[in-house]
């Protein structure tokens, strides 16, 4: 007999069990393909009306709702997760959807896209957030992921300009965790003297740097890659970066997760052609600017507070235009077809030298 | 109103079709809980024997028997996508599986992670193939998934020396697609007068450059990377690459998938302690060796042949202790647990000076 081998394990235990979850896997494949069934009427409606398939704010509305009857055991996130493939699979019978994105480098960018659209799409990696637009604008693509706001690198500011100047709108968000860890050649602080990392890394890691390694000077670096790369140059080095950069630049870690805030996140959003429907839990986001006089920023946000709408973001880039200073990325929450937030909006409109809406779509509740 | 918005559609039609998705929702919901809880009770029997959780063989009977009783719409991948979510759901309600990882840099490793264990897991991403080996060996992960065939690079050939020294089996196998792009600085062969790429991506793009671009003359480099990191700097210089490699140096697609195989593929093998019973469509892995003298692996394979086992795989590899010549690294079709096999295995142990059973695993069928 072959070695290193268990003998068959006595299965009548678990042999009853196993046939009744096969029972249920019969029953849910005919369930699930009633549904398939269904979501091909669907399409077929959206089809003879012009519709597109893929609406974000009914499957964000189909997922709330199951997390809200939803009485275990399995946790919301595993429902979340298998019904995130049931759809995938219905919209994929109608007409496979193209999602392009930032390619691999961007792990993260190929990450979001399948968390936001399951597995049975058409990926569609790009080298640029420049070529992303540029696919979905063309029609290549049904629709892009690109980041939007990243903890430690600067590249979002070129969603932004994008954004400003393209004509599709923002019709989904979604966040992924970032970690940051300490990286070093031996994975020890023996013999280390500096640690470098992007100034925002160094900031978000603070605590953890003061409690650990009080005695290390810290060094700010180009970016968390340029500092694992010199890192793996200098013995006394230590770097701040994530597990990728240990990877390819051969470091160990010495500690994971050092960042202060556990919940440090990257937010990407969905562009694309598709105007959303309210789902119940929205946001949305503009672009405004006002000339350059006292007091025209807080007079420009009068309409939000006059209409009870609050802002969940709130954020000033310099315009390279030079006719205006600054111009202003909000995010409030509401969906522009509900009347409040239209009537802010239409304020706004009045009182402001650019406006710009970059569309509704749902958050998570 | 908000300008660039559509009215809200007339859903008269869709109404009635997603109160009953909605319904089946429910029932659904109502059954994946069900079978969780069976699950649970499966893992309760499996724990007071001490035996683990995660069964390879027996989720690949599951997706198996679905493959074979599905009569769609939904195709059978579709059908696997929503079924990795739910064994991948069930088996982390009783405990979260560790799956270690060459890290993200290897993206694609990743990537069969998480194609087959399901989102479910927490997963543990690498600094080195020996680090995934050491972290499954000493319990830190549960699993580990490596590269072991690759049409480009050399470095599985760690793998299989790690394999050889390791007391970890091999539980289950699976491939990713591999896809080759032509890359320049224009996206365009104007002016490109050299193509660079590793031996092997030539070969592989042999036809497709021959057809398409004749004039341009090939020039092996170290890797594929090393290629494009050339061509980023050289106008005239095209590589053959992925398109993560065109996003990391800023280069551009001539042309997507010009690979002769449209089928080539990564395989990938997941190491850890289970031992997995017959599925009804397995593999056997080992590492055999003989004493240098002619006819010696021709008698080798003598035993195989006897009792009609085909191989699927033979390898062979210089022996780096001088001791002999070679390693032989062999798949063969079928289970050790088989009794054809297994008296296969056993005349092969008597004839060969070396022997080592890397472990039997479900292939899909």
């Amino acid at each position: 007999m072959p070695h290193e081998q268990s003998a068959a394990p006595d299965d009548s235990a678990l042999t009853p069990l196993r046939r009744r979850i096969d029972d249920i896997d019969g029953q849910l494949l005919e369930l699930i393909s009633e549904r398939a069934r269904l979501a091909q009427e669907v399409g077929r409606v959206k089809h003879a009306r012009g519709e597109p398939v893929y609406r974000p704010e009914r499957e964000a509305q189909v997922l709330a709702r199951l997390a809200q009857i939803n009485a275990g055991p399995l946790p919301a996130q595993s429902i979340r997760a298998v019904w995130l493939e049931l759809m995938s699979a219905c919209r994929a019978l109608e007409a496979p959807l193209s999602v392009a994105y930032l390619g691999p480098e961007g792990t993260f960018s190929e990450a979001a896209a399948l968390a936001q659209f399951g597995s049975q799409i058409e990926t569609q990696p790009c080298a640029s957030i420049d070529e992303v637009f540029r696919s979905v604008e063309a029609g290549g693509a049904g629709f892009g992921v690109v980041p939007v706001e990243n903890s430690t690198e600067g590249s979002v500011n070129r969603t932004l300009d994008l954004l400003m100047g393209s004509s599709l709108s923002i019709c989904a968000e979604l966040a992924l965790p970032i970690e940051h860890c300490l990286l070093t050649q031996t994975g020890t602080l023996d013999g280390v003297t500096e640690v470098a990392a992007h100034p925002q890394a160094l900031a978000q890691c603070q605590a953890w740097l003061s409690a650990h390694a009080p005695q290390v000077a810290r060094v700010a670096a180009a970016s968390n890659g340029a500092a694992a790369q010199a890192a793996a140059k200098t013995p006394t080095l230590a770097a701040i970066a994530g597990l990728g950069a240990a990877a390819r630049y051969g470091l160990k870690p010495v500690a994971q997760a050092i960042q202060d805030d556990p919940h440090n996140r990257t937010r990407f959003q969905v562009i694309g052609r598709v105007q959303t429907q309210p789902s119940g839990a929205d946001h949305t986001s503009l672009i405004l600017s006002v000339p350059n006089r006292p007091g025209a920023v807080y007079d420009m946000l009068a309409p939000l507070a006059e209409h009870g709408v609050s802002m969940t973001r709130f954020e000033s880039r310099p315009a390279r235009t030079g006719q205006w200073e600054y111009y202003f990325y909000i995010d409030v929450a509401g969906h522009q077809l509900e009347p409040r937030i239209a009537a802010a909006l239409e304020a706004l409109r009045t009182r402001t030298a650019f406006f710009k809406l970059l569309g509704s779509y749902p958050v998570k509740a």
